[in-house]
């Protein structure tokens, strides 16, 4: 069993963290806005898989008065990661395993470049959840996490974090690939993240029209033309397995869409600049998506501007 | 000296109608919403070039009742094209000349079909106006416009049109190609009337963004690439004199923005989907302008549905 502090406790850190802790692990939190309020009050989780509440929470707001744990969970948005190593600096050690539930690509080579003795292991989490009040998280679907391991160092950390994590209500998935999973997630993430945005809706309403749905489609022909240039297979059948699996879903607003509705910076570089990076560095251009990815700068920059 | 038919007397119909009116020319206007208004009160131009009222009107609510013109100026929105073959089967005669003033690509294939003994002609308009009113058209800027014969049985029309025109203060540039002439206009409209809609802002919020500006200039690129697909020649210079010119403008609200504002059904089917076809039907396809036209549609079905 790890011992556990949690970078970010919001929609996403906030779920896990108190999960693992309801369970019985240790666990550290780092809050910002939310700090007095959870060292008062605890953490409320209100859950499609049973409520709780953690009243006596070891929270701090700063990284560098935190003890020691096996694992730092990295649940920040991607926005704030120039910031990322400064804020980890004091947490790692040799060994310390750093576990990054954030969207997009990249974030696991940076920060293993910035720790070259911590071992980096990458959470592609699968939830609907969101942050409703200080101190409150309500988690309304899913919630499992798909763990790869950024070099074969943290191979062997990752039975561990399974057994934490399951023994916590998280299911957990291995997958023996890094790239490969964070490209597959963007199979999901490019297309409605942005277009939701850019549409001002939901998942329903762009999978009712044709023409947003056809939209949706090629953005998803293109992320697998990137996955592939990269050197990761997407077999063709995904994109449609995609399509039929978000028709079934509750309609849901993507964490792109509720960062725009708070007026919250969008994860536009991790999310969509570094896979065109990527891509392009493979010699395979992404016209729609760098389409996208510039109707979002230009709306990201009045949305917070306003 | 000829005689006019307007059909649409509204931002572009109704100004350059008044001014052939204005200047002596017999003019007949069809008008639908405004019918009763302009028949007791004329109508009333407020011009940069100068402002004029039009008491005596030969207004109409219905095409079959317009005694025969030698021209028929085709001023409707393309969202209308549907009707417009029946609206202008009671006017047409052998050698009637229909001028279409309109935006897109193929709408006069459309009409010289539909019509054979008809002279067609196409008209790119320049001008910043709107109906401000019932009978009222504010010009803004500009007013000029270029025109090309659909074959050549066009051609020994277009010096008697030049002059009736610009002894009614309105500049005429005669183009050799048709095809060329409606693939340059497109060279603005299908970047800015777009992305204005999409992005809801002016050309000046475009412009400084450099975000939407590169979207701009990609969508521009694949505007050439269709023209060339389709046997025009565009230089690649006029990208950066196009950026340059619409910098230098005062910011403007494209007529597809206009519409949007207004609830109106936006000009897709003949400013993008028809240029996409043709680029298609060619063997190029143009990405970026596809996926703006499928979001323009998702947008103008919410817009006009609410």
């Amino acid at each position: 069993m790890f011992s556990y502090t949690v970078i970010g406790t919001g929609a996403v850190g906030g779920y896990y963290g108190s999960r693992l802790a309801e369970s019985g692990k240790e666990v550290r939190f780092l809050a910002r806005s939310d700090y007095d309020y959870i060292r008062e009050k605890g953490l409320e989780v209100k859950s499609v898989h049973g409520d709780f509440i953690l009243e006596d929470v070891s929270v701090y707001n700063n990284s560098s008065d935190i003890p020691v744990s096996d694992v730092l969970l990295v649940a920040l948005k991607t926005t704030s990661n120039r910031s990322l190593v400064s804020l980890l600096k004091p947490l790692v050690r040799k060994d310390t395993i750093i576990l990054i539930l954030q969207n997009g690509l990249t974030m696991e080579d940076e920060v293993a470049q910035a720790f070259p003795d911590a071992v980096v292991i990458g959470g592609m989490c699968f939830i609907c959840s969101q942050k409703s009040g200080p101190g409150r998280i309500d988690h309304m679907d899913f919630g499992s996490i798909t763990m790869a391991s950024f070099d074969n160092r943290g191979s062997d950390r990752l039975s561990i974090l399974k057994d934490d994590f399951e023994s916590s209500k998280i299911p957990i998935t291995l997958a023996e690939d890094l790239g490969e999973a964070r490209w597959r997630k963007l199979l999901w993430n490019i297309p409605y993240n942005g277009l939701s945005v850019v549409l001002d809706c939901d998942t329903r309403d762009i999978m009712t029209d044709l023409d947003s749905r056809e939209i949706i489609r090629q953005l998803m022909v293109e992320v697998v033309a990137g996955a592939r240039a990269c050197g990761y297979t997407i077999e063709d059948e995904a994109i449609d397995k995609m399509l039929a699996y978000t028709d079934s879903m509750t309609p849901y607003e993507p964490s792109m869409k509720l960062d725009y509705n708070y007026k919250r910076s969008l994860e536009i570089e991790y999310m969509y600049r570094r896979p065109l990076d990527q891509a392009s560095k493979n010699g395979v251009e992404l016209p729609r998506i760098a389409m996208l990815a510039s109707e979002l700068a230009f709306i990201d920059r009045r949305n917070t501007a306003s």
